[in-house]
């Protein structure tokens, strides 16, 4: 069945309307009628099926025929934390890591990003990103649109870590990786969760220049684990996406548990 | 260092050359001179740091100055068999595919594939598909460059199978996975292996559409274990990576073994 994440506000109690770019995707592209059904979600936990009543152009409505529990998202919620990489990878990262079960992603600024960073910008790009953590939500069958959060700076990077129940810093040298594996590091972190099936975790990833030193350090005294993916050194926009398969798959999400 | 593929047969005793694209990338872009060092690696297994001696255009010969073991392959071989998707996506699969470890890319033909398969453009697609692969082993640090081999039809591929040990069908159906998660169908496999720390596995991802139940059977038929990859529905160029992600964290390279 076809999937819409529709505004909070437009889900009533027995009817839902979408309109937009929703509504024109539903009426010309998937040419549906009055009477066919589909699955609308507000995004942030509440799903129901419901059956087309009235189609005009620009809005559609439909009456709710039942709720459904929440069946798309991860026990383990995962943020990703981004360095601004270059061009486009941020629109991959995004989708990609929608799809693979991220909760939210945090792009920040640090020394040896390759982009330059202009906060004009900011609002059309995350306008984007949001657009497109929606879009992968629904195709992926997600219940809730993970957030796209506003640039964070190094130092307020820095000090949001305290708020997860462990930080992953990804982080590789010449030669071989500087920290533990992984594995070995979320091993650490179950051994000390008070709820292993409910882990807040944040996984953070430098830009194409990698981190410095200082950066490592910083990350480090603020209670982040320095974690290596294996041996091969991976693009930017890969290192997240590896990182979240694999904590999606320690998790129990494909068995096993 | 900076890494380069040579052919084999430009791989001396005491000696090497690069020549073509490599050498205009190290002499224009790179701009290295006489005394810089390199590593090569004839993509099969030999490696070495070498000493530049002679930039001419078009070609640059170097000194050995000493061979290096193999570093940057994973234990577990795992092939990853993608049938044919639309626009550049197989280019996506083959260049996240080869950072994160596969040994190998088999691309096929299926009942539901959106692309239409044309024989006279294999030749030019797969060039630029090994292309890539090169390109994205060098820049991973691989020791190895995955094949890409030629388009298999789907009899060709249901008739290689037999050569893993394991052959993982990813198949996903509305409303949940149909077989068992990745983690269980890895897990009965380990218990089933001759030497569990050289594993040599096949993914098997299927087109935008989706395969056939007929499809779904004569693979089973043959041996493959039909997989699922969470709960989220991933696009097919995600498929490969998420599996092979995971499949390189079970195998112990980010530690915990």
């Amino acid at each position: 069945m076809q999937r819409y994440f529709v505004a909070a506000e437009s889900f009533g109690e027995h009817t839902v309307a979408l309109e937009g770019e929703d509504a024109h995707h539903l009426a010309r592209v998937m040419r549906m009628k009055p009477g066919d059904e589909i699955i609308v979600s507000d995004g942030e936990g509440r799903e129901a099926v419901a059956r087309l009543r009235a189609l005009a152009p620009g809005r559609v409505e439909a009456d709710i025929l039942e709720l459904r529990p929440v069946s798309g998202e991860p026990g383990w919620s995962v943020t990703v934390a981004q360095s601004l990489p270059k061009g486009d990878k941020m629109e991959l990262v995004i989708q990609k890591g929608t799809e693979i079960g991220a909760a939210a992603f945090v792009p920040f600024q640090s020394e040896r990003m390759v982009v330059q960073y202009d906060e004009r910008k900011e609002g059309k790009r995350l306008e984007r990103w949001r657009k497109i953590a929606k879009e992968a939500a629904e195709q992926a069958h997600r219940s809730v649109i993970p957030a796209v959060k506003p640039v964070l700076s190094w130092s307020g990077l820095v000090a949001s870590l305290a708020q997860y129940d462990a930080a992953f810093f990804c982080y590789e040298k010449e030669g071989g990786s500087s920290g533990c594996g992984l594995r070995d590091a979320l091993q650490a972190a179950l051994a000390q969760a008070v709820d292993p099936s409910a882990l807040k975790l944040l996984v953070v990833v430098g830009p194409e220049g990698g981190f410095t030193e200082r950066e490592a350090s910083e990350a480090q005294a603020a209670g982040a684990v320095t974690v290596g993916l294996g041996k091969r050194i991976l693009r930017t926009e890969t290192a997240a996406m590896v990182a979240l398969a694999c904590l999606m798959y320690e998790s129990g999400e494909m068995g096993g548990k």
